[in-house]
C-alpha cells in the first residue's frame, strides 16, 4: 500500500457532481473530510478538465491527489470512455478495468459502467450505481451470500439481481427523468410543489395496482381528469403523479421475467431518504417488505475498496 | 333554417388553432373555402379575442359571420368555460349545450366537451375530439348501429366506444405529448429526424409485444442501450421510440375493462394520415384489424350537423 492519506472521489452523472475529498483513516477506509457539488457532464460543454478543476481547487494544497471518477463521466459523451463490464461481475474486477490517465499532474481513474442482457434479449447499462451496489456489500456482508434484489431509485431507477456477491443483471427504468418531464412540461401540472402528501402518493399508486394492465400512458392521464373533478388538487398533484410513476415502476420489477420477487425476503433499497421512502411504500402497497440504506454511507464505502483495490496492487 | 350563406367553424387546442371559412351548400352541409392556422390558447397569454380576430381578419368582408369554436378554448384555462356533457352523449346533445356569446358583432359558439366514468372510477374528459367522431358517425351511418372501437390519435390519443350512435365512455393515453417530451428533453434522443423507419417502428412495438407486462417507463431505457449496442441508430431512433410509445397505448386499449376488442370486426382510426398509418401497424401487429379514415373530412362534417342543428331551431 503507498502512503497516501488523502484521495478525491468524484460522481459525475449526467446533472451532478458531487466531489468528496477524503482522508484515508487507519484502516484504509476513506473518511470525507469536505464535499464540493459540480454540474453534470451534460451541462458543461465538453470543459470537463476546466470544471473538475476549478471545482476541486480550494483542496489544492493538499498537493496533487488521486482522484477517482464514476458515472456517465466514463460514457461515450463523457470525458474519457471507460468499457462496460460484462455481467455477471464481482466488485474487483471494478478496479482492474478503470481508465487510468493523468492530467494537470493528478493520476485519474475512471470507473468502468456494467452492461447485462435482460430476458428479453435487450442489452442494459449502469454508470455509477455499481459503487454503491459493492459499497452495500461490503457494509452488510450478509448480503454477499445468496441471491437479493437492489433496488436503486434515481433519475434511472435500477433494480439490481445480487447472486453470491456479484451483479448478475439489473434492469432500468426512466422514473425519475419521466417525472421531471412530467412536472416541468406537461398538461398534467400547473403548479409545481416539494410538499410530499401521503394520501395522494397511495392514490396514485393504488391506480396502477387496481388498473388492468398498469398501462402508464393511460393512467397518468388521470393526473388531469383528478384536479378537473377535485379529487386532488394542485398542491398534491405532484405526489400523486409520484405515485402513479413510482408505482409502475415497482409494477414492472414485480413481474419482471429476469426473477421472482416472492422468492427475495426483502427488497434493498439505496437512494436518498425521500426517494427510498417513497419506493418502499408502493412496495408495501403491493404486498412486499424492504430495508432502506442510505445512498452517501454505502457510495463512500463503494469508493473505499476500490481505493485499497488500486493502490494495493501498485 | 336562417338564410345563412357563410360561417366560421374552428378547432382550438392546447397548441394550435385551425379556422375555416365555409360555405353552406344547396344541402346544408358546409364546403372549406379557405383555411387559418393560429396559435393555440396554451401560447396567447389569454389574449383569446385579439388572437382569433387578427387570424379571421382576411375574411372580413363576409361580414360578421356566426363562429362555431371547439376544442380546449372551452376549458377551465381557455376563453369562456363550456360543460363537459355527461356520457352516454347523442351527437344532437352537442347543439343545446353550447356556450353562446357575442363578440364583435359576431355570434359565437363553444361547443361543450364529453366525460365519462371508466371501469376503475376515474373521470375522463374530451374536447373537440367529440365532432370528429359526429362527423364519422354521419359520414359513415353504418357505424351507427352496434358497438363499435374509434382510435383518435393525437396529442392524446382517445379510445372511443361508440354504442348504437352514442359515445358510450372512453379512455385517453397520452402518447403524442410523451413523443413530443421525450424527443425534446429526454436522453433518449440526441438527434431529432422526421423521417419513418418501419422496421425499427416495428422492433419498438414488438418490444412492447413481447415483454413481461409491457411497462413503458422500464421499456423505453431500450431506445438508449439499442443506440449505445448499434441495433439502432441516431436516424431511427425517434422511429423506434414511436414504436414502443404506440405500442403500449395499444396494449393498454387491447386490455382495457371497458370493452372486448375481439368483439370489434375492426378499429375506427381516425387523424392525420401519418399517425392513423402508425396506429394501424401496431394493431395489427398485435393482431386486430382497423379502418382509417382521415380527420379533416370528419370534423368538417361534424360541424356541419352541429351547424344545423344550431340554425334549423333558430
Amino acid at each position: 500500500m503507498l502512503n497516501i492519506e488523502h484521495v478525491i472521489v468524484a460522481d459525475w452523472g449526467s446533472t451532478h457532481l458531487r466531489a468528496y475529498l477524503c482522508k484515508v483513516n487507519d484502516t484504509n477506509n476513506l473518511d470525507v473530510i469536505d464535499t464540493a457539488k459540480g454540474l453534470g457532464i451534460t451541462k458543461i460543454d465538453k470543459q470537463f478538465e476546466q470544471h473538475l478543476f476549478q471545482l476541486i481547487a480550494p483542496w489544492k494544497d493538499y498537493g496533487q491527489l488521486p482522484i477517482i471518477l464514476s458515472g456517465q463521466v466514463g460514457s461515450t459523451v463523457g470525458w474519457k470512455e471507460a468499457d462496460y463490464l460484462s455481467c455477471p461481475v464481482l466488485p474487483k474486477k471494478l478496479a482492474s478495468s478503470c481508465f487510468e490517465f493523468s492530467c494537470q499532474g493528478h493520476q485519474i481513474f475512471i470507473v468502468p459502467g456494467l452492461s447485462c442482457e435482460t430476458a428479453d434479449h435487450n442489452s442494459d447499462v449502469m454508470r455509477g450505481e455499481e459503487l454503491q451496489i459493492f459499497g452495500l456489500l461490503l457494509n452488510k456482508p450478509q448480503y454477499q451470500q445468496g441471491r437479493h434484489l437492489i433496488c436503486l431509485p434515481g433519475t434511472h431507477t435500477k433494480w439490481v439481481l445480487i447472486d453470491n456477491g456479484e451483479v448478475q443483471l439489473f434492469k432500468t427504468a426512466m422514473t425519475g427523468e419521466l417525472y421531471d418531464l412530467l412536472t416541468n412540461h406537461s398538461v398534467l401540472i400547473q403548479k409545481q410543489t416539494d410538499n410530499f402528501d401521503l394520501d395522494a402518493f397511495t392514490l396514485g399508486v393504488n391506480q396502477i395496482k387496481n388498473s388492468e394492465v398498469a398501462s402508464l400512458s393511460h393512467n397518468i392521464f388521470s393526473v388531469r381528469t383528478k384536479q378537473l373533478f377535485g379529487q386532488i388538487n394542485e398542491d398534491n398533484a405532484c405526489s400523486y403523479l409520484s405515485g402513479i410513476l413510482i408505482g409502475s415502476d415497482v409494477h414492472g420489477a414485480i413481474h419482471a421475467n429476469e426473477w421472482d420477487i416472492s422468492n427475495f425476503e426483502s427488497v434493498l433499497i439505496v437512494g436518498s431518504k425521500k426517494l427510498v421512502q417513497s419506493f418502499a411504500t408502493a412496495l408495501n402497497i403491493f404486498g412486499y417488505e424492504s430495508i432502506l440504506l442510505e445512498e452517501a454511507d454505502v457510495a463512500i464505502a463503494g469508493y473505499s475498496q476500490l481505493y485499497k483495490s488500486l493502490f494495493s496492487k501498485t
